[in-house]
């Protein structure tokens, strides 16, 4: 089975995110000053085979683990759909 | 009312993604061989102050026409929520 999963990764809330800051205030030059906050991370789309969903799920969270996430300054969630 | 934006910034699917063939590749070498394709892009997390739903959705659009995405290469999608 074939199966697509959506994993955004995120700094940790307590590490400065100077990236955010300055979108932020890339935005308040552009007049967009209801922003409050910014946080800026990755989104991944991976596609998948495996036999079933529990599987998926093991090889996405490996993958998080090993190479995509960096579990000291970075959290990550996911969503895993089978593939029409 | 505050409202969070959860928005991902994906390349478009025409274009080329090398970030994307690295990471299948890196995956592939740690073991995890049955990823088929990857794709990078950004997640951002807006924190923002509006009147309502709508004008929240507006200023959301803005920001991503304006700044957070290239267009010409790139394309978002997004979810608001209320902020509890």
């Amino acid at each position: 089975m074939r199966f697509v999963a959506e994993i955004d990764i995120m700094p940790l809330k307590e590490i400065l995110d100077p990236q955010g800051k300055a979108v932020k205030l890339g935005l308040k030059n552009l007049g967009i000053s209801q922003v409050e906050d910014v946080r800026i991370g990755k989104h991944i789309s991976l596609e998948l085979e495996a036999d079933n969903e529990n599987v998926a799920e093991e090889l996405v969270k490996s993958a998080c683990k090993k190479l995509l996430a960096n579990l000291i300054m970075e959290d990550y969630s996911y969503k895993i759909t089978v593939m029409a």
